[in-house]
């Protein structure tokens, strides 16, 4: 079975680093990702570098990397002018994010959860900025549950994935933004949301910030969801988990799911090669066990 | 459903430790753990100090714990002398151990892999210098494969199992002791032996040395098994993954069991407790998450 990799490390993984890395070297690790096998990137966010000067250089970033048919570039945008910022910087894909929790949407957003719904119905009828055809992805934040408000039910979440289906999104992002999620409760959303949507396209975006990420890869996948994000390294985090992993591991993903017997399509021992110029780049240690413990397939002398 | 958690910290946790915790230290431990609901605990290791020098306080470490009936103690034994050192600490259980590997087993107790089932249907049989009726569980480490000779498949696994089972152990644990199984492997050998022997109790032994030991524990409960050893902290580890993390962490388990309606009968709040008690002993940074992050029912002020 083939399972969808995207990654976010220059988005979410950059976002939450003091030391800002260079547009070279952000270069240089997207070519490793591509060369590992990477096809889909979401690459940075239109957002205001006054609240997140690590993506001050997204419309540069957009102008210099490789270009190509088999890699789809996608970028984040929570308003109007992100929305046209990423057009005019040609991202492939643009990610709408709001978030289920009023105390968090009104925290990143500045809107209700309600405003931030009718300007993603606005975006996916065509209307307002939108200057051409682009596939248009919608990711619900703290989708099951968030720091202020606590762990949410499905009930809380099918009527805002109900308001937005109707308007046809490319694809629904669930994000677990802050690590809260347990495989119980991932896989029941996701097999609920499958099965009341059998065509819509469904993603992923887990933290291991409780130490339940792949655990909660797993359920996604017994849930009927093949898209997953995942950051090189395990970097990224959450304000409020001072010293926990972030964002799912990349190279620890992909390595579960190639010994499982699934199909990433991609190379994991060139993400361990990408991983560990990452942690130099960084300069400090990352959470990613693959890069330090080798694959389950390597073997010692004795 | 009741799962059944046995804590290693004393033992495997400490094995690895540069820095050995004091007698009164362990005590204090101890009493954490029985305090915070850990009812099976792995105590310590009889083998020769010269090779561990960290269990060298076995026989004192057992004269000063709190016996108590609801509380298990066990201790690990290679050899005839470490069975006779066991039974006259008066250890609750012996704890047997040997490898799949001839490899592993070589150079961790100094025999093959036959004269070590030889040894533990010998004492099975009461022989030998059992002197009463005490539970011997047998330990089957690098069951899912070794670092010096690749992954196991269960054709390997079987024949050694029936070997003891013939003999009645009071328990066989399953143990990926370098962190190289995943979930597809561990759920279909559990169920597989579960299947082959339904009467047999059988715990698993996972370390998180490749960031798949909670999905690992639930594949264990798909496959039937609901008994997990774990140390706090996650401390431990394996000299081939220097930096990586150890045994599944004890406070991370509960944590996600309890989330996902599973009953361990454990504080998860006095585990965090003794888990950040243990991080100031031993001076280092621990890989347990939810010390760092805290529980997903945890909220806070917006």
């Amino acid at each position: 079975m083939k399972i969808h990799i995207n990654e976010v490390v220059t988005r979410d993984g950059f976002q939450m680093e003091s030391k800002i890395p260079s547009i070279s070297y952000k270069l240089d690790l997207i070519n490793s990702l591509i060369d590992a096998g990477i096809k889909n990137i979401e690459l940075t966010s239109f957002v205001h570098p006054k609240y997140v000067p690590q993506m001050a250089d997204a419309e540069e970033l957009f102008s210099k990397i490789p270009r190509r048919s088999d890699v789809t570039y996608s970028a984040i945008a929570l308003n109007e002018r992100g929305v046209d910022r990423a057009q005019k910087a040609k991202a492939d894909e643009i990610n709408l994010v709001f978030s289920l929790s009023e105390t968090h949407n009104r925290k990143n957003a500045n809107q209700t959860v309600d405003e931030s719904i009718q300007f993603v119905q606005k975006l996916l009828m065509g209307e307002s900025v939108l200057q051409e055809q682009i596939p248009i992805n919608i990711a619900i934040s703290t989708a099951f549950g968030c720091p202020f408000e606590g762990l949410y039910t499905k009930e809380k979440l099918f009527p805002i994935i109900e308001r937005i289906v109707e308007y046809n999104p490319n694809s629904i992002n669930l994000a677990d933004t802050t690590g809260m999620a347990n495989p119980k409760q991932v896989e029941e959303t996701c097999y609920a949301v499958k099965s009341k949507w059998p065509n819509l396209k469904v993603g992923l975006h887990l933290h291991n910030t409780r130490g339940m990420g792949l655990a909660n890869v797993i359920a996604g996948i017994r849930g009927g969801v093949t898209h997953f994000d995942a950051a090189l390294g395990g970097i990224g985090g959450c304000p409020f988990a001072p010293g926990a992993t972030g964002n799912i591991c990349t190279e620890d993903t992909v390595h579960m799911l190639e010994q499982m017997g699934y199909d990433t399509g991609i190379d994991v021992d060139k993400l361990i090669l990408a991983s560990r110029g990452l942690e130099k780049e960084l300069e400090k240690t990352l959470s990613g066990q693959i890069m330090k413990a080798g694959k389950s397939s390597d073997t010692h002398t004795a």
